[in-house]
């Protein structure tokens, strides 16, 4: 804008938030200024909450503000089963699912060697010691069904074999809703695959 | 997300921008605690003093933190000129194109009185003292090219004329780039009776 240096700097600032360039920033900051201000000071106000006290679940690693998260801490979820993720994201999208009731684990990335992203940073020290503590009868790998994620995946296929721990690996095939035309050779390939009979 | 209330009360307040739904605040929100913390700490402190210390300019009232703008302040600027926009943005969009050096009179809307929006919310007892002070020789009314915008133009420019100020309208035409055959009948009437002369 030039003309607010405060302006300028808050488009600049609202630049962070994915997906916002700078004609959406200036949107956002100049439709905040014109009719939402109380709206502006409440997000101010969470933001600084949320970056300073929300931490992660020391036992799934997923965003939490007390030490264990409100699903760890549950004793009506069933310790048998695990559900190992790569994102806090995606145990929200399985917790709409309402069809898992076991705990998760959040790898938080998956594994990467050319960005440095190898088993350490993915949790899998941690993974592991869960594993060995011996509660644990099926752990279903979750991880994105990408390169990295079924590489991680496997990783995490064999760990879990080596504390005899059943694994499993979610379904690949078609989506409700979609029609085969659209969808690539590969996924069609993997549903003809994993084809239940009816 | 349900596990974390500060998260969930942080997904919330992102709402509050425009073009932001429940799954981009999550994926938002989500990406400042991942790899952002710095940035939302930052984007907290630029709220707060945008939304404490940013005003209107007493002159031309478009966003300033200071009482006259940096525009109305300056002594480079063309006194006898008086571009008249709608919007902030509008302003940035025109100085962004290098080719008025005159002064700026923002609206902060137009005129709607289906929704109580008459001459004294967009600022006309304003305008007409300063078509009053007698230095403004042209008015370029810049308000948008839609039903409300001309009705606002028009307006104004029936008070301008009670001054005796000049009054001129931007072009209406062909956008630079555009194909004709996906303008609107509208658009291209406007282009063909503004035509100039080469």
């Amino acid at each position: 804008m030039r003309f607010s240096p405060l302006l300028d700097e808050l488009i600049e600032a609202l630049r962070c938030l994915p997906g916002v360039g700078p004609k959406t920033a200036q949107r956002m900051a100049l439709q905040l200024l014109t009719r939402g201000r109380d709206n502006g000071k409440r997000l101010a106000q969470s933001l600084i909450d949320a970056m300073q006290h929300i931490s992660h679940c020391k036992q799934c690693r997923i965003f939490s503000e007390t030490e264990t998260c409100e699903i760890c801490a549950s004793l009506h979820r069933d310790q048998t089963l695990l559900c190992i993720v790569e994102n806090p994201i995606d145990v929200s999208a399985i917790e709409q699912t309402s069809r898992f009731r076991g705990k998760y684990f959040v790898l938080l990335g998956h594994l990467s060697p050319l960005d440095g992203i190898g088993p350490e940073e993915i949790g899998v020290p941690q993974l592991i010691s869960l594993f060995q503590q011996g509660h644990i009868q099926e752990a279903i790998i979750a991880t994105n069904p990408t390169v990295e994620g079924e590489a991680t995946a496997h990783y995490i296929s064999e760990l879990a074999k080596q504390s005899a721990i059943k694994v499993s690996r979610i379904a690949r095939g078609v989506a409700i809703g979609s029609e085969l035309e659209y969808i690539d050779p590969n996924t069609l390939a993997h549903a003809l695959m994993g084809r239940e009979i009816i």
